[in-house]
């Protein structure tokens, strides 16, 4: 299994970021080849770091030749791409990891 | 469904912490009750952050009562007291965040 995990901070207008983000970047994530299953959580509490962690996002691929299939498809770079139309909600880019 | 997120920045030593993590650490994890599914995940690649990130574990539950019954119980208290064997193969902390 591989994943691609997005952690957001807690965003500077949170209302236009959760209307963005559910309306239009999930859909288009949906939509993405090799897609295996896609899970956002809401952070309730933190310990050992002075971010404000807010939202994790996990999109789960059978392996990394999936997920790498996945991401450079015409679909994965339409929502690589969607990212900076988040931005004006958030303080910082979110972080991106590719874990297996 | 509830999570606990528990993300390790790159070990100091890491063939200590692997040892002493997966012979020692993980089989405490397995015995807490309620738990409903482990994933230990290693980090291929970092966007947007300075930190080194290595390990993601992510102990899953039905929702956020089982987690709370699991980190109370005596199994969980083991564990949480336990990342502080891990310290010393470490730089800092592991940020542990809890998610539903």
């Amino acid at each position: 299994m591989a994943k691609v995990i997005v952690i957001y901070d807690q965003p500077r207008d949170q209302e236009g970021f959760e209307e963005y983000y559910y309306n239009v970047h999930i859909p288009l994530v949906k939509k993405m080849p090799y897609l295996n299953g896609a899970e956002v959580h809401q952070v309730l509490q933190t310990q050992n770091t002075s971010d404000q962690l807010f939202l994790f996002a996990e999109l789960r691929f059978d392996n990394l030749e999936a997920l790498n299939q996945a991401m450079s498809s015409p679909e994965g770079i339409e929502v690589q791409g969607d990212v900076k139309n988040l931005m004006p909600y958030l303080s910082k880019p979110p972080i991106i990891s590719i874990v297996e």
